[in-house]
């Protein structure tokens, strides 16, 4: 079993990583070797039965992944990208990085033959927008509002032909937002979903833009990465018509993730997050979408957080 | 007022140049150039008034559009297109009209700031596919099963992303089954649904090889050419967060068509239909959306065919 991860020095390819190192196995067969694309050398934990390339490539040059492909990997984790704001800051990067890296990827592929190779890509809860119903489901209609989304909606309609055609065997899953994210806070407007809990939990102060009332659609980085692994191993036949849908993240809203705050560290932790309206802010995560009906990815056996206690338990085990 | 049309030597192309011609304006404005577009060489009707450019050109040729998008057209029509068997008989064929050329429209607009360029581009229901509700509406999934389908939805993605930059004012109609069309039968699966009406009505046989239950959803090809005029004349506020649209086709079933017929050619049209089941085509038409709500398209006041006699009436009136 030999598996390619494009962003392999990003937030979810390093844990990818470490996850399939102590798998050790994947779709039932060892793991032989590895195959690890970033533009960034990625960091490349020990693993002594699995032969590791680790090729810091431009995944936007081309032919760029030629010589990747010429190895022949059995599964591919495509996770390079670049996040919403630098897609929306620089049209040219996004379309290249986030959409033709992804053409060429495919191509490549389909220049190969490797057409049983399953392609794992993330899109991502952004593809949606527009005038959006109180609940979505698997039919409800992508209109996006970022050229982020855009590109991912462009590149789950190209996995969806491809893997019509036969060409590749493509599985797309669109994210929640994760939460809890480790590091610092960023310029994106999600960043205080994780804020309110890193930051407290650290002892630090944090800043809630948002009413305690806003819901969100979340999924912690443990079951994105879970997720990752179950949508390379479904079976072909099982995905139905269309090869990308909504992954089970539970509906919370920032009262509850606060009252979950205070079970796991306490009152003092939860009097840390000082409440500061944002009007930049605020419009934009209120159009989020935040209640899905997720039959398909339940059916296909994709599994979510149990709650968002559990969420925050996971964090604080992990970061003990 | 400056028009360009692509694929202006095309069935919807011609009848389109003919319809503005006689117009004279668009947009309160009126028409002193018209730019045409297409691979062959569009037919050019007289019109005393207007300066036509007639350019013969590959769309998918580097900088095909440069000399033409340097006179600045004020309204772009993009037609040109391969149909929907070309593009599944050959995928690079396919992304190169369908999608690429698309793109590079979008592109040479963007560096020429015609960010008030209107583009009125030409869809598909063919975009729609998958496990679909009876009643489609404008939130919808599309979940093309088709290389074109595919094409087509991308080009909405991108079309309106860059309509939502400001780099350009685009509008997407998503076209019914065009009914009647002139000509012969072709390959098309959808092909019997003009002659099984146009050939009648010209004292020939004809082949009918779906059931009479099978609903459809059709429209005229004068209702399509007003509503693409109709399409360029829209104000932008009015567009709201996503520009492709379905347009107002009406759904209608075999039968009625068949009775449409009668009324107004006699039984002895109708007998000249030859019912044939065929197993190829049956599952590929009943596949196809039927039953849509199309309160997008009302409100900006596109407006369909009244009735299937009236589709009929309309192509007697013209063939006579
Ligand atoms: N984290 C989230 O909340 C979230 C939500 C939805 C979807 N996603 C998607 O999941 C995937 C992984 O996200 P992440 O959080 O790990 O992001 P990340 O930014 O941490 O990782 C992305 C990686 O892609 C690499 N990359 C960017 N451009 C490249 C190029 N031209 N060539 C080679 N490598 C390049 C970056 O160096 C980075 O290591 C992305 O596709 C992202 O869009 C993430
Ligand atoms: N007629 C329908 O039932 C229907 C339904 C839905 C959508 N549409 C869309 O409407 C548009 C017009 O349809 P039509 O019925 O007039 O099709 P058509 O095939 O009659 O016209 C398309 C034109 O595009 C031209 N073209 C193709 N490749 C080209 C290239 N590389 N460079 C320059 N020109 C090229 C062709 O020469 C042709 O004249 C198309 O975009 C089509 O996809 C049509």
């Amino acid at each position: 079993m030999h598996i390619l991860i494009t962003g392999a020095a990003g937030f979810l390819g390093q844990r990818l990583l470490h996850r399939l190192i102590s798998r050790k196995e994947l779709c039932g067969q060892p793991i032989t070797h590895l195959t690890l694309v970033d533009q960034t050398q990625a960091a490349v934990p020990d693993a002594p039965d699995i032969t590791i390339h680790n090729d810091a490539v431009d995944i936007t040059a081309p032919n760029a992944l030629d010589g990747v492909l010429d190895r022949k990997p059995d599964v591919i984790f495509h996770l390079a990208a670049v996040v919403s704001s630098a897609a929306e800051a620089d049209l040219d990067l996004g379309m290249a990085v986030n959409f033709d890296a992804t053409r060429a990827l495919l191509e490549g592929c389909r220049t190969r033959r490797l057409n049983k190779t399953r392609l794992v890509m993330a899109s991502s809860v952004a593809a949606y927008g527009g005038d959006l119903p109180d609940v979505l489901d698997d039919m409800t209609a992508l209109q996006p509002q970022t050229s982020y989304g855009t590109q991912k909606a462009m590149c789950e309609f190209l996995i969806n032909d491809y893997s019509r055609r036969g060409l590749i065997d493509g599985r797309v899953l669109r994210l929640p937002t994760i939460v809890i994210r480790p590091g610092r806070p960023n310029a994106a407007a999600s960043s205080f979903a994780s804020s309110i809990l890193r930051e407290p939990l650290n002892g630090e102060e944090a800043i809630c833009p948002v009413p305690l009332d806003q819901a969100l659609f979340v999924m912690s980085p443990d079951k994105v990465i879970e997720a990752l692994v179950h949508g390379a191993e479904v079976q072909e036949e099982a995905l139905g018509k269309f090869r990308a849908f909504i992954l089970p993240g539970i509906t919370t809203h920032v009262a509850e993730m606060l009252e979950a705050l205070r079970e796991v560290a306490g009152a003092e932790a939860v009097a840390r997050v000082r409440h500061e309206p944002d009007a930049r802010i605020e419009p934009l995560v209120a159009s989020w979408p935040a209640r899905f009906e997720t039959a398909k990815a339940n059916q296909l056996g994709f599994v979510g957080d149990r709650d968002f206690k559990q969420i925050i338990d996971a964090y604080v085990a992990e970061h003990r």
